[in-house]
């Protein structure tokens, strides 16, 4: 296999950085449609400082705001009519995952005509709008991946979207508007990214590259272990968690996600279990399984965190995640079929049978 | 000031890797300009390589191998008329900095017309064909940087082009090529390297992605210390630098080079010292001048290379560079004030004066 890098968005970073960016928004057109949940954005101030720029540079803007946790195709294709009805020139989004996920198929299905049922084919044309996202959790890395994940009620999971087209063009990073966000979304969106690189190490399509990015975002994430105990994080922590989250999106942006990803939407899509915990809740069983076939590898991520063994990751995650949801055999059997079909099952160095899925599932979620 | 991280290019790595790519030459166009030197392509097999692949694609290319080091603007400007003439849709560069900076100077005078006087004026238009790189050694780092590096006359110095039209496309890294690289090459694109992840460190425009990367750079080049000191590498330890020089080339994409280049620039122009051996002179005594006032930074460098002191880093360099050639008292003076005028030297943590490059050049040349 040709080991690849590439992440072509612009990255600006730092404190008030969307505040001094009004060139750049300046530069993507006249109007812009901005992608965004009912209110966080509000919320942290995020919305308020990029209409005031919008706004000194003479651009208008029209807003989607009706973006929900794990959005569904209906809502994009909702947005998709939106923005052309609006006749935007470019799109900003604002949020987590969900709203950034949103804003890519959105632009997609906007400027392309694309019928449901080929939306997660691939075959995409070229056509599509320049984007601007700006994170407001520490977790998903979306604002630097081809990658937009939607709910997919056909499949009963959550499936991708990925294009080189979806890059974004410039992602903007200002841990700011991180500052009021409750533990469990600072805990959950840290394990999500913590997971990102760690899957990123245990990807076929890691390389020299991913494994530098990754080995550092695990080492930032790592540092910060202790004050995610707590849920009291200083503003340069915060900044810490953001970098790292965007390093570990340069990550599977390349590697893509494996296994753990892939298990985990299943507990996202019955469940309701928020991503990062599902991420988190099937970490250290996953690395327990590669263990067995790629020692050194697992050593290496483990090291990175100044730890020596998975079970000792596996306390500290339990620290994280309190008490685990159970699951039937029925239920581990409906999800190791829904997962077995998962395409990044296959991304693994390691790939686990149904078996295995069986086992990974049972361990970490009826321990 | 906004901290930014921006790298387009699509990296390519691994052994054989030219010969994997054969979708990637061929989605470039019908005719490629190929752009080395006299011989060493030749020697080292990439030319051969490339060439094989172009031909089972059916694709025409024109060769342009009048590539010396440290190029001329001269030599450009001919490259430039040849490419229009042959009328090619890309370029293919191959060999070290020279090779690979001269095609993106060729490239930009073949797409737009540029006045010498006007070359190094940054005011350029988008027009710009696409190009594949592959570097045959392991220091400039220039199949990922936006720089053409040319000797300019009259400025009795290098002079950087620099524009984000100059990234190139797709850079191919295959350290096979650099199989039987003499030491002394090998060495000093080691220390070349080096000096991009250190200046990087240095630089006011480091940022967190940045100093991630160049610390992993620094200590990859430094598990190579003994092997450069005997010139006895493995393939993987090959690989490990030109890894490592990449990564190096992506932080000075950003941060920019300091000092330390404005200044190895004179040692080069005026001396014929190859340009990574011009930095490892100065390297030590630049980072000794900002140590005293940013320790924490220093040590942060020296500890990704096992190092405690500057001074070990120096007796270290010392060992790679054996004896330093001495330079009058006018001929510093000189120097002083031609480096005086770089723009390289304010991206430095701290500027140094006229005084303080004295005394760095007086240091590092006769101790």
């Amino acid at each position: 296999m040709i080991k690849q890098y590439y992440m072509p968005t612009q990255i600006i970073m730092g404190e008030d950085c969307v505040q001094s960016s009004n060139k750049v928004f300046s530069e993507m057109g006249k109007k812009a449609l901005i992608v965004t949940g009912k209110n966080s954005a509000r919320l942290n101030g995020s919305l308020d400082d990029i209409i005031k720029v919008l706004s000194s540079n003479g651009q208008e803007w029209a807003l989607f705001d009706k973006i929900m946790s794990n959005p569904t195709i209906e809502c994009v294709y909702e947005g998709a009519a939106f923005a052309k009805t609006e006749n935007v020139d470019f799109i900003i989004a604002i949020g987590g995952g969900s709203p950034m996920d949103a804003a890519k198929a959105i632009n997609l299905l906007a400027c392309q005509d694309i019928p449901e049922d080929k939306l997660f084919n691939g075959q995409y044309s070229e056509e599509i709008l320049s984007m601007i996202l700006v994170p407001t959790t520490a977790g998903t890395g979306s604002e630097v991946t081809p990658y937009a994940v939607l709910t997919n009620n056909r499949a009963q999971t959550k499936t991708s979207i990925a294009s080189h087209i979806l890059f974004p063009k410039v992602a903007i990073l200002d841990a700011k508007y991180m500052e009021n966000l409750p533990k469990e979304i600072t805990v959950n969106t840290a394990i999500d990214a913590l997971s990102h690189s760690i899957e990123g190490m245990l990807s076929l399509r890691a390389n020299p590259i991913t494994d530098s990015i990754a080995l550092d975002s695990i080492r930032r994430i790592s540092r910060c272990f202790e004050s995610l105990k707590t849920g009291e994080l200083t503003r340069e922590q915060r900044f810490e968690l953001l970098y790292a989250s965007t390093l570990a999106g340069m990550v599977i942006a390349n590697t893509k996600t494996t296994a753990v990803h892939s298990m985990g939407y299943s507990l996202t899509y019955f469940h309701d279990i928020d991503h990062g915990r599902a991420n988190g809740l099937l970490l250290g069983e996953f690395l327990k399984y590669v263990e067995k076939s790629c020692p050194d590898r697992v050593s290496e991520i483990l090291s990175a965190m100044g730890l020596s063994t998975v079970n000792e990751f596996i306390t500290l995650l339990d620290e994280l995640l309190g008490e685990r949801e159970n699951l039937t055999d029925e239920q581990i059997e409906k999800y190791v079929s829904i997962t077995a079909k998962s395409s990044n099952i296959k991304n693994s160095l390691v790939t686990p049978d149904t078996e295995d899925l069986v086992q990974i599932y049972k361990s970490s979620m009826n321990k």
